[in-house]
């Protein structure tokens, strides 16, 4: 059985992108990646939705970002904005060179795994305002780790898959409602309270509000307040 | 004055990577990364060596790439050969993707500082066998570096500096020598003890004693026994 690495947050679209890498019949080795994120029960999150769509195993690795700081995620001095998806620029929700830090972290184990495939849900059409989720970044990244490994230099090459890349939100609850993904279990929000539930407000969550709508899907989220309309 | 971010392992080679960039008048911001290595006692030689060469800075990251495992620095389960320098292949002494990890914590700071300058003390010669340390890898993390941030896509170019990585172990040393750096302050020694004194067997020693020998200066590493000898 194929290997395969797949980032894994706990949120929405990483949950997916497992739920796909596993109908395609990888086994799975889903790793998150504790930042020092805001969202921490995101991570808990990650635990349940590895065992329940069947991941082989399931890392979660600490290394504080919060050492650097620079985010709306990882500095308690920058507010998570709650009034409206910002429509221009690069929002303060990025985290300086996450996920090129968390993809090192996914070529590391696939290395020792042996696996030659990453699976990442970053998508470009929602959060298009951030430069590490861009097909071009990913590109690369993946020409990057080929000349970067033992494994490289022994002619083992690495595919980087983000299979959700240019959807929309939409189209990926639709993807994952097809593969059986209980997005109950997943937790979006940039703030959401000690029992997992969304603020309602941030970004994230509004984004992932308006893919179920427009998704035609009754929005499972579990929510600490009436959520604000709009989306 | 113009920012740097130097990665600092507390050996040799980074060590006047380090003095290098402050000669050349950069306020340098060393980071060095607790990754679980064997040779733990390097970091304290780091926080010794970023106070006597002047950083305006110094962190240690922490991340934990013992959970993944894979090489002799990382798995207590793997030795550290002590039998003379691999000729081929690619050491045991490899860490998976730890340059990756390394620098996209270095891209990460340098980022939240504003700094476009990166110097890493990779060498090509002596570590003929990592992939990670060869100028085609440079080139690539660099590539994708700009392409990774928010600084970038605002047209901020980072420039990854590799002053050593065509030097032999001896121009290394005479170089230092020159910029005034104290190796005594430096641990290379993959398992050096508690007081911080090198084993004089590994692969790391043999290297760095060749390299005084070949500079024609006294080796000043303290040793807890009397090295073999042979380079």
């Amino acid at each position: 059985m194929r290997k395969a690495v797949v980032l894994l947050s706990g949120g929405l679209d990483s949950a997916t992108v497992l739920a796909l890498a596993v109908s395609e019949g990888y086994a799975c080795h889903a790793l998150s990646v504790d930042y020092g994120q805001r969202h921490r029960i995101e991570l808990e999150a990650a635990v349940r939705v590895a065992r329940a769509l069947g991941a082989a195993e399931h890392k979660t690795v600490r290394i504080d970002l919060t050492a650097f700081g620079g985010s709306a995620l990882t500095d308690a001095n920058i507010a998570v904005p709650t009034r409206g998806v910002q429509k221009d620029g690069i929002p303060v929700t990025y985290v300086p060179a996450r996920n090129t830090i968390m993809l090192s972290l996914a070529l590391a184990w696939a290395e020792v795994l042996g696996a030659q495939d990453l699976f990442f849900g970053a998508n470009a059409v929602d959060y298009s305002g951030y430069p590490d989720c861009r097909p071009e970044y990913m590109r690369a990244f993946e020409r990057m780790a080929n000349l970067a490994t033992k494994a490289a230099v022994e002619g083992s090459r690495l595919t980087l898959h983000t299979p959700i890349i240019a959807l929309s939100k939409a189209q990926i609850i639709e993807l994952g409602i097809k593969l059986g993904v209980d997005y109950r279990l997943t937790v979006s929000c940039y703030q959401a309270d000690a029992q997992g539930r969304a603020c309602g407000v941030c970004d994230s969550c509004r984004l992932r509000r308006a893919g179920f709508d427009a998704a035609g899907v009754a929005d499972p989220t579990r929510y600490s307040t009436a959520p604000a309309s709009g989306g």
